[in-house]
């Protein structure tokens, strides 16, 4: 297996876009695809695909092109994804609810596992029948359920306290959705997601045509 | 300026994340920065600073680095975030609610005026003093209130149906956080999100280290 740092972090959002186009031909009952049918299909070119594809070994037979389940399984597994993952969510506002009643998790092997919330009136409330629990369980709970990744969801000034919380409880990763920096130890693996950026993308576009 | 083709996604997306460096940088009262400070506070290598930014021109002195505050307007006019953004977003669900309340949007001029959904329980009530307005007033609305991207929220199931709506209603640009394909005219530029894009670059690092 390739070294991660090695790879570009646009590659790994490719190959899970690829993953996601192979899929659907699967459905399709498509056997063969090749890289110049899901470059079309996903909007990069066929040389991308190659150079992504390429980080990771040899997948497709020149002249005839990748077997469609094949490829999709071999992806999956680079992505860590013949695994589930279960997820932890601190913080139950409109961000959280609608994180843990996300369908789109569920088909892609993550889920949620527990709930979280320092607000009295929350806890012990229900969500897709899952119990909100107090955030002074976090430990005990992660425990109890295995949860091995945190999605902190709370306001911007518990955003540090909760990722302190998760480490010590012993998550492997964190998904931030706090509008601000939070640190953690090197061993912990760390994604902040800033919900302006998709709209950036668009205002580039918009203002560079 | 340089094409809008030419350009890697994944540079936009690291200039995004070097404004709100820059942005930091500003506040603390520095003036000048060099590549290899940006670099190490974002987390890339210098050449790639370079690199990005050489899309666009030449900004530093050889020697001195980067005037702070200079680099920061010339990325957010690369951004197209020298102007507000009017929002509309369609489906007022927990995710189109945290949308509607995201503090995250204002800061980097984005504005939400108008909200919908089909539901006569929700129309009438409001999100941040915002009125949330019946599905069949989109055009209208939107034409009052210039809102330029649309944001959709609703289920999968009308996505399509909402994406056409705001194309009729002369939208420029649409983020479909729907977990499911919409297509739009090729003039109205089309972002989808896919929240669990996020997981699996953290389950890619967890699995391949």
């Amino acid at each position: 297996m390739a070294k991660t740092f090695k790879i570009p972090e646009a590659t790994i959002g490719r190959l899970s876009t690829y993953s996601r186009y192979l899929e659907r031909l699967e459905e399709k009952g498509l056997t063969t695809v090749s890289s110049g049918e899901i470059a079309a299909g996903v909007g990069v070119n066929p040389a991308q695909v190659r150079k992504d594809l390429a980080y990771f070994g040899e997948f497709g037979t020149r002249g005839v092109g990748y077997d469609v389940k094949d490829l999709y399984n071999q992806i999956m597994r680079i992505l860590g994804l013949t695994k589930n993952w279960n997820l932890a969510i601190v913080g139950t506002g409109n961000l959280g609810t609608a994180l843990a009643m996300y369908k789109g998790f569920k088909t892609r092997g993550f889920h949620v596992v527990a709930l979280f919330d320092s607000d009295p009136e929350k806890i012990g409330q229900e969500i897709n029948g899952l119990r909100i629990e107090p955030t002074e369980k976090i430990k005990d709970v992660i425990s109890e359920t295995a949860a091995e990744i945190g999605v902190i969801t709370v306001p911007a000034s518990s955003a540090q306290e909760t990722a302190n919380q998760l480490v010590k409880a012993g998550v492997k990763a964190i998904l931030n959705f706090a509008p601000i920096l939070v640190t953690v130890p090197e061993q912990v693996e760390l994604r902040a997601v800033d919900l302006s950026v998709n709209l950036e993308f668009l205002t580039f576009r918009l203002s560079n045509r």
